[in-house]
């Protein structure tokens, strides 16, 4: 086992944790608010086909209700879960679990925005409508509260001048967590084509990392083995946009953009890095590369993150082939597959044996650096409640 | 260095090497008399067509003679290496390049079937008809030379009866190496569907391996990062049918059913079988291995093979992640990418080092077992062609 980097200064300091990987989402009813009067007839019967929908995978993952694993008297499926939506209860209980910061994902907003954007057909009018609506009701959820919550900011790939329009409002109304990117984009070209270049353009100039995160995968329908085929699937489809920005130059054109890859497994980066060098070493892919200056790792290492989400202790264990500079935990909250309400029991499985310096890199220090967090107000809320490493360090 | 297992046999007897990724066709005027009358003006009118998308795609991949690695005197895709179809040229090149037997997979055939299959909007009544006209040439390919040749037969995923029709046929008629289920299943749900399951069942009556192999992918366009996304991610929609038979049960139901997943990388297998695994043992994944007796990883261990093609150094080395009993290797003749006319390089840079029980098993007897190729037979050709043992452990 690795001792500590500074053993005099271990038990002094408590760790600063920020999740890179929570979610929130508003009541259908509060999304109302946020919507112009002429789609609320039509949010509320969306809605409604999205509780049928829901209703009819009883027995699945996505009921979890049904599911063993889970508390049942916890379900955000139903909404059961107030820190989704309420910013002080959300506060209170990622604190609680030792968490000072955070980077917000969304749960399904109207229209069929969100995490699995374009799972659905959609109505672009529409569609655009429940993105904004579910960006301003998040801006006054993280300003609440300021500087705990990198909330990020939805797109949607069909008009790029309206998703520019977005990510300009986001950042200057308190969303600087970042932007989204749809893990689909629907019947429109994939992100290798050109078209996306002033989203790549405006994020690099306003420091808004962007982030795919696992929730699109194609329909499977309703064969028995469906939602075993969309768990095992999903991760791959959340990182294709990373071939996308490499192949295409985007690194290259835009040094200074940041991709950050969130609940998608961990173990995919080296075997898709040493596939991709090999590719850039093969005398039949010159061609694919003569606009490149670098290569492949070269650019995951200067402009790539990981949000890793709950490591799996395997994953950490050979944490080293991705680098932990590059590596973001977080604990998927509230949902019930993450980590809370019991993150000290998930972190000492995992991380009981890491080195202080990587250690606090990975559950705060890389999160921090990339999303801009004000480090001196999250170590004094971290001195109050942030775990020590000798409590991390008991046995689980 | 590891020391070969019966040194006093190791000089004595050579190596008999099947390739179990080959590729052959037939030229388009070939296929016409395949073809039922009513069919050859429209197939005419597909190749011009088909000819004009390649003419598209100069200076790219697809364009070999453009590419520096490539001699260009021998393009398989202008039709310029006449061992593609016809059986006596095919023999001697093999044979000069060391190998005894082969697996046959498909160059492009009429009506868009083959490796491609859906990857342009087809007619069905024309695909069907392309993929009798490519099985029954194959089958005269192969019958030329009996017992070298083991043929995979083409079906599509239109009208599974046609399709177990088409696979009673080829067992029928000399096509003994099994069924290449296309990587794409076009408007019809994918295979964790329970409609194909008539498919698994002659497939497992009539021991006729089913086959994936790279080929399909998704719709690009002609942004300039196209190709370099075809490259990195069609080896995974070749492998997206393991995890649907292994979910939906079909290992489960069909314990002798083999499946042959051919020339889509290595390494994928570690990293696939582990996820697998692990969501096994997830609490939250229990409901959807409920009708399954046994683990991932064990139908793996039964039930499939990597066609590894030529397996990179660095792969060769970490063989034992998947077990030397499933990794058959494969030159991809005729195709420039592959190994021909230089194997025995090829072969020195990535087996050096291999113990020889191990290298026998994954140069030719773990295909001997899984085609059932006659075994007799070919040692008798290997023992005059063949290389021996020391060939390969000279230093390239």
């Amino acid at each position: 086992m690795a001792e500590p980097s500074h053993p005099e200064e271990a038990s002094a300091r408590r760790l600063m944790i920020i999740s890179s990987d929570c979610h929130a989402g508003a009541r259908p009813e509060t999304y109302r608010e946020y919507l112009p009067e002429r789609f609320r007839a039509s949010a509320d019967a969306w809605w409604q086909a999205f509780e049928r929908e829901m209703a009819k995978r009883a027995g699945t993952f996505f009921d979890q209700d049904s599911q063993e694993g889970f508390d049942k008297s916890r379900s955000v499926l139903e909404g059961g879960t107030a820190g989704e939506w309420d910013p002080a209860i959300r506060t209170r209980e990622l604190e609680a679990d030792g968490i000072v910061g955070e980077v917000i994902f969304p749960q399904m907003a109207p229209f069929g925005a969100g995490l699995m954007q374009y799972r659905t057909p959609i109505d672009p009018e529409q569609n655009l409508a429940g993105i904004r609506a579910y960006n301003r009701w998040l801006a006054d959820l993280c300003n609440a509260n300021p500087g705990r919550h990198a909330g990020v900011a939805l797109i949607n790939a069909e008009d790029v001048e309206d998703a520019v329009g977005e990510i300009r409002w986001a950042r200057e109304h308190g969303l600087w967590g970042g932007v989204l990117i749809p893990a689909s984009t629907g019947e429109h070209p994939y992100y290798h084509d050109p078209r996306y270049e002033p989203i790549w353009a405006i994020c690099e100039d306003l420091d808004m990392p962007v982030h795919t995160h696992s929730g699109w995968s194609p329909d499977y329908g309703d064969a028995p083995a469906s939602t075993a085929m969309f768990i095992s699937e999903v991760s791959w489809y959340a990182h294709r946009p990373f071939t996308a920005l490499l192949w295409s130059g985007v690194f290259e054109r835009h040094p200074r953009l940041k991709l950050v890859m969130t609940e998608q497994g961990n173990s995919w980066v080296h075997d898709a890095l040493r596939m991709f060098e090999r590719h850039y070493d093969s005398p039949y892919f010159k061609y694919f590369h003569k606009d490149l200056s670098l290569r492949p790792r070269e650019y995951f290492e200067r402009q790539c993150f990981i949000g890793a989400s709950f490591l799996h202790p395997e994953d950490c264990a050979e944490r080293h082939r991705i680098g932990t500079q590059k590596l973001m935990w977080g604990s998927d909250y509230p949902h019930l597959e993450g980590t809370w309400p019991n993150t000290m029991d998930s972190l000492r499985r995992t991380f009981s044996e890491v080195p202080e310096d990587e250690l606090r890199a990975m559950l705060g220090g890389n999160a921090a650096k990339v999303f801009g967090f004000d480090v001196g107000r999250l170590e004094q809320a971290a001195q109050k409640i942030g775990p020590t490493l000798e409590e991390i360090r008991a046995s689980a």
